[in-house]
This record gives structure tokens, sequence and C-alpha cells, in this order.
């Protein structure tokens, strides 16, 4: 764990984020990862778009372990924690840089090319990123 | 207006659309109006998109007159109000089904050809359709 | 897995739940399973919040099979498949009500008490509901 | 004009406000006025808020000008347009701090008081701000 390079990107949570309850809805947790997620590879992955390669979310998972509130800030930070041939994970801490914790997720990435249509095997443009 | 055709549709309300003072967000208004106009134009619309024709919105303005609550039942109706040469008005009710006025609404619609990289006089296919 | 009551409802996908590349967003899908969830549990979801009582999403999961594209219908079938005493679990199929999946996910759904602050057994309205 | 105090807030657009086009979607303009508003008030919104003064949106326009692009950064800039007694209009230009102009827009916004349920004249707080 500790070789793993870790990258933070600060959240700018929308009005429009927040349920009836007064709390960030369970869904939006999942676009903050995407956020992160694109800032860290945008280059890489207009790169690989601009190929005919998506690379796409095959599973994703988030386990939320407290509310977030108008007067919090948040904070997502993620690093790549299984690189295989054929995907790769990505984890993710939610969190308020300080002592709370929102959610713990992961997403499996697999990367597709729309010529063949079929999945391929991870670029090392992508595996030299992180 | 009488010889004006409307057309309804209703809208499937989703709990991530309230905000947190428990009413529909202003800005998802707008969302349903596309729901609504896409209803109605779809087959035209894909022909359209098919030849590089976009017909996009060049204007949006809406009127809030009662706030949505979770228990309200929300429909569009819309018709054409204007139907000029280069561009088009559907103007929008949103409502209740019953004594209930939301929101009253108008958006004018440019075609615009991906070719030319211009705006386009309104096709008749879909002057025909309304 | 026989005994199973499962409850199936329709999507109404909007035209802004698509992403750049045609498909539906992979957040989204998270935001079907709570349209699912939310009509199938409504009243008593109602009832609770009247008592101060949550039923908050603790843990979400969601395998992604097909993309899903803009000629396709969406419908969520879901059912209980635990139910624990301080918790349970709904899994769900995201399909065309044909030959494609599109996804299968679980949420694990926990009751929470607003006035002590703390989780709570599944309330037996709930149990009996399913 | 020129004695206008003017506001300007960067805009995080999201991978998820990109439609089939490649543009940001037409109705999430509003939630990009709605953010540049919110970050200016937010004090005083709140204090309303904790009042039972909800600062509602009673009418919303949006002329577009260009779309938005991938490439694109987004900034709001809004000033109070107009002050009046009983209700104030905002004006936004939607820009990328060059150039381009993406969208002119304009809300007028309404102050309402819950416990009376009716609408009442604009706080001094408010005036004060601006």
């Amino acid at each position: 764990m500790d070789r793993e390079k870790q990258y933070s990107t600060p959240i700018d949570v929308r009005f429009s984020d927040f349920d009836l309850f007064g709390h960030i809805n369970s869904a939006v947790y999942f676009t903050y990862l995407e956020t992160a997620r694109i800032k860290l590879f945008r280059d890489v992955f207009h790169e690989l778009t601009a190929k005919g390669v998506y690379v796409v979310v095959g599973k994703a998972e988030c386990e939320y372990k407290l509310p977030i509130v108008l007067t919090d800030t948040v904070v997502v930070t993620l690093w790549v924690s299984r690189l295989g041939d054929a995907s790769f994970d990505l984890s993710y801490k939610i969190h308020n840089n300080a002592e709370k914790t929102f959610a713990l997720a992961k997403t499996t990435m697999v990367c597709f090319d729309t010529a063949s249509n079929k999945t391929i095997a991870v670029p090392e443009q992508l595996k030299n990123l992180v």
C-alpha cells in the first residue's frame, strides 16, 4: 500500500446534490468518484478516446459511512489498488480533509476497443500514469 | 389558440429532483420540458440528427407558479406557439392534470446544420408534425 | 430464490442521462435503483420518515454488463435478497424486459432513527411488505 | 449599469453535464446559475432560511449563444440588475473568462415567508449585500 500514489481532488458540491433529508443523494457519490477519476486520467482518456478506446466502469461499489451535509467540505482521494492485464481497480476515499470519512469506494475499470467491439489489455500509457 | 394541437406527457418525478426544501429544484423544470419535447419530436429529431441537423434550444424561459412537492402528480402539456422560417417557439404548461399549474414556460428552437455550421430554415417534416 | 417476490418498474430514461459516448452514465444506474426502490417502499418510507426513521443506503454495488443506448427500453426488477435484524439487502436487475441484462446490483439498507441518532432494527412493517 | 458590483465564480463542469452531442445540456445552465447565486448569497440565504424565509426563483430565462464543449473553461458572472421592493433580478453571463460568451441569463428572485405562507419584501440584509 505504501508505494501507491494517491491523488486528491476537491469536489464542488452543488445545491441540487442534496436530497429532501439535507444529505447528498447516495447516487451522487458515484458522480464525485467520476469527477475525481476523470481529473486524474483526463489527458490519457482523451488520447485513448481519440483512438476508439473507451475506459469504462465494469463494476462500482460504495460503502457509506457518514452523511454529507450542507456545511461539509468534500474531497475525493483515489489510488490504483490493483493493476491487472485486462482491468484495473481504483479505490477512493470521500472525506473532508480532516477527521470525517464519508465513504469508501472502488471501481473496476475495463478498456474497450470500439473498432473490434471487445475489451482489450490495459494500455501502457495508463499503467505508466499511476 | 384554439387551432393549436396540444401534447401532454406525464413526468416520472425522481427522488433526486427534490431539493433540501422538499421542492423540485428550479433547474429540473427545464429537464421536464426537454423530456416532453423529446417525446413529441423523437422520431423527427432522430431523422434530422442522422442528417447532421440538430434542433437546439436558442432561448428558454420559465415562470414558476407553485412549488412541486412529493405528493404531486406532474404533467407537461406543450404546443407550438410560433412557427417561423428560421425558428419556432414551444410553449409549455407544467401542471397536475387538475387545478394546479406549477409553471408556464417557453423555448425558442433553432435548427442547426453541422455540415455548414450554420442555422437553417425549419425543415418541413418538423412543420408538418405539429 | 424461488420464494422471493420480485417487483418490476419501468424507468423513464431522460435525454440528460446519456453521456458523450451515447451511453447512460454509470452513476445514473444508481438513480434508477433508487427510483425502483422508492416506488416499492413508498408508503412505508413515508410512514417511517414521519416517525423520524430514515431507511438509508449503507452500501451499494453495481456490475455493468451492457451499455444502455438511446433505443433501449429500461426496466428495474428488484427483490429482497437478505432480511437481517439490523439491515436488509435489495438485489436488482436492470434489463430491457427481453434478452438484455444491462446490470446487476445490490444495496444494503439500514434503518436509522433520527431521535436517538442510531441505527435500529428493521421495522416489522418493512419486513411484512416484502 | 456601471455602478453595479459583479461577482464571478468558476464552474466545476462535470462529465455528466454533457449530452450525446458533446455539449453541456441546456437545462444544466440553470444549475450553473444556481451555483453562482448560492455562492454569492450563501450566508444570507442560510440566515434567512433559519428564520423561515426562502429566497426562491420566480422566473428564469436563458439565451444560449454558443455551445459549451469538453475543452471549455466555464465562469458565471452575476450582478443585481433590478432591486425592487417585492422582488429583485439577477443577471448572469456564462463565459470562458476570454472572448466566448456561452449564454446570457436572468432570474427574478422572490422572498417567501413560510410562517405566513406569503411573499414578503426583500429583506434589508439582502439589499445591503449587493
